[in-house]
């Protein structure tokens, strides 16, 4: 599934296992693990069809409390409608995808952990710090994986390993853009947790994968441009925050609700030796020129389209963890790390100060 | 399928028909029309698995005359080993994808289409244009699409979507880029066709559709510049080739069988009110800068990368045609077209002068 | 000198008013005001030969306590070396360039301007802000313009225009880069004023400048990651500060006095309906692709190169300025608002919290 | 004079020795020539400014027949009116800079040299190729710069050196592209020497420089697409040319009189091991995105923005000639021999045929 094995001669990164079989390089047919989909709506519709067409995975069976949505879903994907007691109880199942609504992530992680499958869970665990930190020894030794795509982007992995092989020599700091396009309903706000826990936490957990130190203190200053409905509930909608690691490494993370233009998604490294930086994805390559000037695609447009490889990857990734051939790229430490973080974002905000990591665990 | 429907959302760009079923857009589950694949070797296996993910379509059978490769390809997409013979008397299979050898094709074609079956067939028809004219007839009223498969590439698409929106005014000229990786293997080139039949034939399709006029006279010269052996066998390796039409806009066609830096695919394209370009795709969006300057990822380095979004957009439009909610993007005339091009480039390149098209027919 | 005027037929970009005489546009030779260019140092050499060679201007005198700098630049640019009394005493002389060292420059300017000179200086007016408030009710009327060229940079005033322009809807944050390309010599640490008050202020400036309102908040985090010599030396290298305006306006400023890949100079500006943003200028436009990748030329490598074309127009508007036709682009004011940010920076890094500007004043 | 020469502490690139003098690397005052300018017309106005700021020159005459044009640039530059009699008659004269009209080069560049001084000659020496022969004998052991301003443009000048360095391995291929941004007056065609002496001779000379091998075989295709009136005048428009080198390189020029979007000038070099290429100049880096997409500054309109680099280097190196520090980067031989390759692009387009160069002189 890796880019470097592409040639003239090899279809793998197009067609995976299966069709290295067929180019006589493999030995026999892909053995698949049955894998049960917890919840069928936003996210659900992203993760199920990728499930049901990674090798080495078949979606079985779709849980979700809206009959329609499930067996819709099912019917798209040939899998079958299941409650989730059944599902777990098929000795079948290795592996369950969940993508239910936020407060029943823990519950239904913990469920399928529970039950000896392996587990990928969308982010976050759950809003609430302390819940996570309370649940954390029950996924002692489960094979958990966390939902923070962005690591299986292939143009976010491109830079983390150009920084791996040292071509900016030691990292100094980090500059992440994370602009959605546009705002979100009003009546998401509520049950959101705030722009820092729904949406930076992303950014923060890129921040951690990239800065190879843990960031020590954080300063958040936000406001409420895009949409005042949003302020009236509580939120905010364009923020700039700081972090510092403990040997002085800064990273900024510039987040809007509303670009207008697309879904800025840029990561910027600077280092003792040079500078790499993660650019945006154009819809097409056309460019045209006139007397006023140059025009060009926009960038893609949101998270389906710009993630798109992340996701299918991430499954494929999951599809590893499940045979027990991979170990989570992020896991449930990973989840309470980035969440500890999004909170001190907020009390930074709300304080008006910055926030040492400590005083804020 | 169209970019344009993507939004937030929507997630029908990635997943089809079958999610729009599950974003509650759609009314029932999608009708799958079953299709034979004939030959899993080099296309087949882009094409197969292909067909077995678009919703419309089933792979039903694999027709290989080696059974190994039949066995392979039918295994990895659920499909079943057939006789061509068998296949084609199922009254269920609707359609055929002809991905044999090149001098199959036409054979190939010609049962599919007598046994009333909706046909892909991949370039060229065949590398006689004699054969292929007295056959013509008996393709009359067929449902038979020619795999052309740059019309359906994104980016190409989206050039031609500027020209006919007038981004550039009337168009007077094109740029053709396409080289190829790496040359092919020397056994590969006796039964090629020649770099015009085998290589240029893409572009020559590509210029037709884009200048919007026949050309009337071409002029070609070529080199052997790459690999000796590849002139020892006949052919040349590096050409450039000057279309000209009725009205006098130009088309230059540059081709090389080894670029030594991927698959360069460009067209320019120049009018009276500007110039509109479909680039190069980058395999990741990274840019690195130090003191030495600036590097980036390298472009996509062969077919199967570079086009496999074209190859799928290809097999879902083949759904539509087979489905007849769609007239075939390219049909049998394209392929005669093309190939008197691509004939007429070879005798302009050994007479060494240019050759009129009404001359050569 | 507008680029707007730039056609096929005329040469005024290039050529300024004299060539337009040539091409038959104009009506007689320029005028020519004698200037002074008080320091033949680093940026005596920038601006001297610009004076010497700016349509509206003659170069009358050198002034530097060290007579080989002064001489060499004399004979170079066809001046004449002097005492300051000796051309501020000349009634020809109607303009003067204070490029001294900056302890001189509140000085040489009161000088200039008490002897009814326009006054172009160099930043800052001082490191002092008391004493540069303290001498504000003597610049009241004079003609005087402060050396803050980045606001004549071509890149950057094609930005303003943009946004001036509407491209991007109401402004809500910006995003400012300017990372020197290599530490200076710790001996320029001592008298520089440290980071803020010697780097920053420049994009203090920029800043005020496309914000559109004052910065009422000031956060700044800092570290010395380049060289610990800087850091014994009481300065910081590395910093990010942020600020924010009475309406929520956000801007970031990134800094580093060593980037390792050049003069790292952007700015990006994001609206209620898009962003625009100015790129840094590489030093030629030729890519090279090969089987790794692509690589292109370094960007500009330090601020005579990347900042020539601004460091001339600065010099073409202090003329128009000379003349009595045009206002100061930036005045005693801009320096005094710029310095007092820089100080709030200061003040916010040392004391780890946000700076109210008026709690600072 | 060298970009190379660059560095943090120099101005070297933008000031020339006379600053180098300044930074007291240099050790006296440079010692200037005194030069005529023939022609204070289109390309009299490029060169004359720039001699007359050009260290190691003195602009000292304008001989024009227009009194009010010589009187104009003399003022403008601090020069005097001259005959050419006087002019070349005086023993501090020491180069010519001949930019009369095309009719009058020869005649000029003779009287110059045949008086001793070094030359610099717009292109074309003449239009009539048995005339440039003819006179050949006579500029035997002269100093003469032909103005060839391509091979001095940084660009140019970076894509050569790339190639010189190996980067693409052995040169296969060219593409050049060399599109005017608007047509001609009408007027101008008839003395102009049509398109392939006109405007192709540049493209010509580049591909001569770049090939490493003389062409020996041409095919020139063209029409009239942009005005019926430069056709009615026996001219054309737009023009496809092929050249071939006797080891088998091939090399596109592209033409047009009219781009519709600015100075298109472009070079792409394919090689055995990769391809390098030499874009085009933006007006400013200022890129804004919005929802329609990207939209960038227009490329740079005409010659005398696009080259201005290249004209100012392409004096400084005529300086270096006339003090004998340099050999000519181009001289007369390369006149000659961009000439033919002109007059057989004519025959191949009048002919509608292959041109070999050796029957075409």
């Amino acid at each position: 599934m890796e880019r470097d094995q592409i040639s003239g001669n090899s279809i793998a990164f197009y067609y995976g296992n299966n069709i290295l079989i067929v180019s006589g390089e493999g030995e026999g047919r892909v053995t698949r693990i049955d894998v049960v989909l917890i919840g069928a709506g936003r996210m659900g519709q992203v993760h199920g069809p990728n499930a049901a067409r990674t090798p080495g995975l078949r979606l079985r069976y779709v849980v979700d409390p809206r009959p329609g949505a499930a067996r819709a879903m099912a019917d798209a994907t040939g899998a079958e409608v299941a409650t989730l007691a059944q599902a777990l109880a098929d000795p079948d199942v290795g592996g369950v995808l969940v993508c239910s609504s936020t407060d029943q992530h823990l519950d239904n992680a913990l469920q399928a952990v529970e039950a000896g499958k392996a587990v990928f869970c969308e982010k976050p665990i759950d809003l609430d710090l302390g819940k996570v930190l309370a649940a954390q020894p029950r996924f002692e030794g489960a094979r958990f994986l966390l939902g923070f795509n962005r690591r299986h982007d292939p143009h976010f992995l491109a830079l983390k390993r150009r920084l791996d092989a040292g071509a900016i020599g030691a990292l100094e700091s980090l500059h992440i853009v994370n602009h959605d396009p546009a705002a979100p309903a009003p009546h998401f706000i509520p049950t959101s947790g705030g722009l820092f826990k729904d949406f930076t936490i992303h950014d923060l957990d890129m921040a951690r994968w990239l800065l190879g130190e843990e960031p020590v203190e954080v300063f958040a200053t936000a406001s409420c441009l895009v949409d005042p409905e949003i302020g009236r509930l509580g939120d905010v909608d364009t923020a700039r925050t700081v972090l510092r690691t403990a040997s002085g490494r800064l990273c900024v993370i510039s987040n809007t609700r509303r670009s207008g233009y697309g879904y800025d998604q840029r990561i910027e490294a600077f280092g003792a030796a040079g500078m790499a930086a993660a650019g945006n994805v154009s819809r097409d390559t056309v460019q045209a020129f006139d007397e006023a000037g140059a025009t060009a695609a926009p960038i893609a447009y949101a998270f389906p389209e710009r993630y798109a490889d992340s996701y299918r990857a991430q499954i494929a990734h999951f599809a590893e963890v499940a045979h027990g051939r991979a170990q989570p790229a992020t896991g449930y430490a990973d989840g309470i790390a980035a969440l500890a973080l999004a909170e001190a974002c907020q009390r930074s905000m709300r304080e008006g100060r910055p926030i040492r990591l400590q005083e804020n665990r």
